[in-house]
């Protein structure tokens, strides 16, 4: 196999596709899954010598990821929480997106999503815990829904949330289902077939547990609406 | 085939337990599903002979099968909705029960619900319409709600609006998924895995489309609970 | 059942929510399927005349509701294909969204989209046949692809269109499944798995044949990106 | 993040719902799955101090999240058959629940089911090993079945205890489907789905396993049942 | 194509394989589901002369066949409710098969079965109604159970019956599952499931609705088991 | 709880129910899955104590039962490939079934089902790796097939063994898919449904893995078959 | 709409692909499903008229489509069991694909295979009724098998037909489940499952009752392979 | 049981079938999965001293295999990607399959496939990262894909690599999805049922992750394709 072939793998393990932004205008991402810490570690330091003036993202990292990316790239910042890191600059957030999460176990999601939407260019706030068994505390925070250029909504059991939410704003909806719950969830699929049935119109679903790919969603959503600037992820 | 037999069928195409009501306290009922009209106004009228001071209820009849009751037996009440008959006196209501439903498409199953309930010895009443994308009706009823023996919630779709009343109020929930949907919505499996992955506890799930059963559940509760007699029916 | 209730059944059989459109900014919607061609044209009626200056919308008509609607309502306009018709003038175009579809069969599920992004207040344009298998008719529209405000891809089968166009352009994608296949199609299931699966991001999936739906969310991201006014409908 | 905001998380990693027992009636539930065993005794200690004179149930821990418990709140009770535990003074036991159990395999769920409903405020028995494949044994208990106010039946493999006990007694069911068996059980959906297919109607059915949510619907309906009061938990 | 060739179709369009019997002992059986009338009194005529001394059997047999077999082959046996019709003098019964089922709807399965296993040799009797709802009408029949060689058990709904009556006797069970039910029952499958979850040993499934597969199955075992000779088919 | 009561479990964690023999003329059985190595020994000793002079079957255990079983209760006999035990005289065979395998993973399920077969009295031979890939090995043993009073065909993957089987001989077949497989084989749902749906009538199917249920089924079969004694197990 | 446009649709209704053979050296198809039977007329003739030295082969007729076809286009060759017609002439036949099918039921699959196979340029001959309860059939023909460069294997029920002609010739094998079968067959699932799942490795498997996309793949390997020019469909 | 009985298993728990090869034309092949190392080991000696002149392969080896096969049998070539181990010469290449894959996260699958079209007879190159999401990598390479004789196309997520492929050229297709992905990817099934509905037709598909089949398959065809001789794996 010849290295200078361009369909050689550029890390030994990995074809690196340096033109991605130019295309999609989205940072480099990293999937962590199935990859070795030092695997982690390399692709992102690659990626960020490609482009320094950008942010890569590395997702779905282990604990084991998580500590060698802390200890040999000290100045990414690393996420435990959404189990992920980023190297390099974030951009400028544009247009405004909010991250509702209907219980405490739904917040590694919530996180990736919401980390996601901040490295793909757009502000970024989180309110938790507003599950739909307890509408008030949904109902108090029903103005601050309707201020944001896109929702993403994550919840797991029966994913009423985004139903709910669709009823009270018109504003675009990302709903990501949370393979949280037991017996009958079936994993998650309880959830996503609730998001995909909903009777409220204007949701979209994305895949279970799939925070990174609503947070790419929402951003490009909000970064087209937002004429407005604003401060990136002035998380309440 | 010896007709004197105990274990024959007494009208030559089906058992009649006689001693159901004395078991379980209940009436008679005939599923309609899969019988001929004609069979469906004999074994009404075989019931009914038997016990001519209580109802019989007949459901799931379809359109023939709903003209020759009401041709046949001019005293039977025939619900079009419900797709159902009652022959005989209905017995005296004891304890309340509320039947929700979410969309217009449920009403027929909250109407056997409903009538199922009067059958079986509690009042009734119903409150339709009341889906979860548009809160501020089920929010304007929440009082009603509280003050029910058991509440039967109905709902296609995504199935949510149990999760919601069951964070509302702490009344016994009788959750009936219905075939209301369409694509992903798998015949009522998507309602039927959102109720039963229900963040709110104190929910009980009957089968898809199954008023009736709902209804049996809820006029049990209902009648042990009530010292208070009530009307029966009084349907708003 | 008191007709002075606020909880009642405006019109007999549907309790009608005419404050839908201040909360979430979109016009009325009629769901025809399940009712009756007089159903739905009391309905559009009853609808258009709360808001005479807004568009009516009707959905999953059957051939006799769409003639009864031509019939009485003469100013409404009829979409046999979407199986839909509106009644009342459309808004002013916001925004742009391309409807793409991958086969001849998916054209019902898609003009059902590019009428909902219409009375939703977007413009829109409509290019068919580009299905995976041809990737040559794809390539050709790429640069179309990416000055939409959204994207719709309608595909059913493998559903594989929405993650090779997610791969194309950074364009919010609203994906729909559509039932169209046979054997392990599943009735869309397959598209759908597929579309959720996608390894392309920033991709938000509706239900299977949902137009409607994803209408919707595509006209609310193209509006409030959208300073650029548009012709609505500019259809090719 | 504001800790006086009323929507922060009171305890750094979770919203704490004090309020829940006015809406419900029901005590303050800790849910242990995902939580760590230091999470599961903060969240007890901090719900008993608002409510000392009430029961906080915590339920779904695991061995080390027990021994954390009895370790650092003497004076909480702990089930270790049924993986929880219970701080604060249980309510006085009003009407009566008996649970049935069919094989032997089934008591951590019978177990929860029953201190779910001790700690819902009704009285509260067990029968168990009483499955269909030895029908004697649940014959012999026929009597005690008919006196109850509720029937909590918990059974896995094929689901068919709900079926014969609504056939002896009308007494209101809530069934527990358990993910006990092997081969084509598929994890408990096997008698999930056997319940909800009951030929015996009053039978409400509940997730795979969730002992906790069947206590709480079977008090509820015990407490509004018994102006009899009688002893909490006789049997146990 | 020649018709000499042993591998041809002998009646142009099905191969007719007529030596099965000297292979497995059982009679020609014509399996009517997508064969047109005609084709089915062709085959039955067919396969009456080769071996004009044995029964042949044709099952799934719809209105238009079960009449033209009447009017065509005036000596065939026409069964109505199991949709089936028999050719030739059936076999002296050896041994013998009781046939029971749960319900009104489970007759035509029921009726395939016992007439499956009077045409493959054994004698048969039904016993009807014996559903777990009732257990009384079951209790008063198990002496009856003991005494059969082989038991053919058909439910549908939940499938429970075979694990009762498996626990009441030892003779070996063969349980078919109907496609009796609604909504979550899935065609039949919950009953199939049920019935190979069954908590009691020494039960073997057939497919939904197969009341063929069971009779044959059932008389295999019984024929050889019957030292006793008996009449055949004395049903009750 | 008082243990002179009927309902009592004897031996603190099970209700053993020693009149099963008395009822179906089968031996006490112990599932082992779920419980303590302790549990199975001291369960093992109680009914064996019970009934010296009869076997006892343990089925499902692991390694540290297998290996306590082995020393603590020396005079049993300890099956490590079918993971069981036996404890006490095994009964004389009647009547001989067959055990086909159709490859070498489904070892341990074939060996459960002779061990069962040999303890439900009768006798029991094997023959191994017979899958239909393989077809020359099959035929072979033709001959043997057709002696035998019942056949037990073991086999993952698709499970096409028993129809093949059931077309070369007439005897009663039981057949058990094994989760042996990967993939698509849906851990034996695959070759379940192969089983159910066989072209050749005269199969019943069990459990998936179920050795133990298919061996009582066939031991039945044989022993009421077999007017001719023989030797117990002469493969073996 | 332009009609000039050369993504426009040239007959109003769908985009005609007229560059495929081009691409992949295979003949147009016009997938009947869905379409009306004027407009399979019309895309037979504008494919005919584009390459009036190649055939056009239209699948998944309906009888009007059918009959239509013959009406207008009477030079095209109509087959009414594989529910299909061509347009034009065939190709010489290069290599050579063996068509076997499992029972009579799978006719009309196994003519749309052989068919498709001709009209993609190999040679083709048939041969029905082998299914595996019927082995000697089968072996009859081995020989036959191994001399031919592709087989299309088409069989519904457990779709066991593959495994077994694959443990028997090592010559490229595709398989193709029909939907043929009832109750837990799924629609095709099970033959599908059990085909993916064949213990024979060499198989490669199409979509349920996919009789043409077999005929594909069949034809190229065979084309690819036959250096011995053979007459085309010498069907037996 | 008599080692000198043709049914006998040689090494105490496999039955190795040796003619396999005069069959089918294949090599040996030891299935790892659920054999321990030094079972892998025997098997692989005893198959290699019966053919030393040919490959034996092994597959599904764990870590432990690996290293034993390594140690113990030094002149095997182990592919610790592939998980799999060669023993004897490989043939000489006949015809030439390419393996595509579309992830890095596919390489195993791909490795195995590669290997095993090795062992089997044909030579192989790979290409991979040439998932749908980066159209560009894949078309760069269109070329190549015309000339190769089969392909084998690799692809978790939605699996619709092989849709795009087979629209570009008409090599025969071999599919294998893979179990990468998550949540809604049902552990391999999105891909395998995306392959399945595939809208390009001459695409065969084996089961989730089997390489080795898809080798087989490949291999086959291309062996017969090839009149050109070739090197063995010149891109390996």
């Amino acid at each position: 196999m010849d290295p200078t072939d361009p369909r050689t793998h550029h890390l030994g393990f990995a074809r690196v596709d340096v033109d991605r932004a130019a295309r999609t205008g989205d940072p480099e991402v990293v999937l962590g899954q199935g990859k070795s810490p030092s695997q982690v570690v390399d692709l992102l330091s690659a990626l960020h010598e490609q482009h320094p003036d950008r942010a890569v993202l590395a997702t779905r990292l282990d604990p084991a990821a998580l500590a060698l990316v802390a200890e040999r790239l000290p100045t990414a910042v690393v996420d435990e929480v959404a189990r992920a890191a980023v190297l390099g600059p974030p951009p400028a957030g544009r247009g405004r997106v909010l991250v509702l999460s209907a219980g405490t176990s739904d917040a590694p999601v919530a996180a990736e999503a919401a980390l996601s939407v901040a490295v793909h260019g757009a502000a970024v706030a989180r309110i938790d815990d507003v599950g739909v068994a307890g509408l008030h505390r949904l109902l108090a925070v029903r103005d601050d829904l309707a201020t944001a250029d896109a929702l993403i909504v994550v919840a797991g059991m029966e994913g009423a949330l985004p139903s709910v939410v669709g009823g009270l704003v018109g504003v675009p909806i990302v709903a990501v289902p949370t393979s949280i719950g037991y017996g009958a969830s079936l994993g998650g699929l309880s959830a996503l077939l609730g998001m995909l049935n909903s009777c409220a119109p204007g949701i979209g679903v994305v895949n279970i547990d799939n925070g990174y790919g609503a947070g790419v969603l929402a951003a490009r959503i909000a970064r087209q609406s937002g004429s407005r600037d604003e401060a990136p992820g002035a998380d309440r």
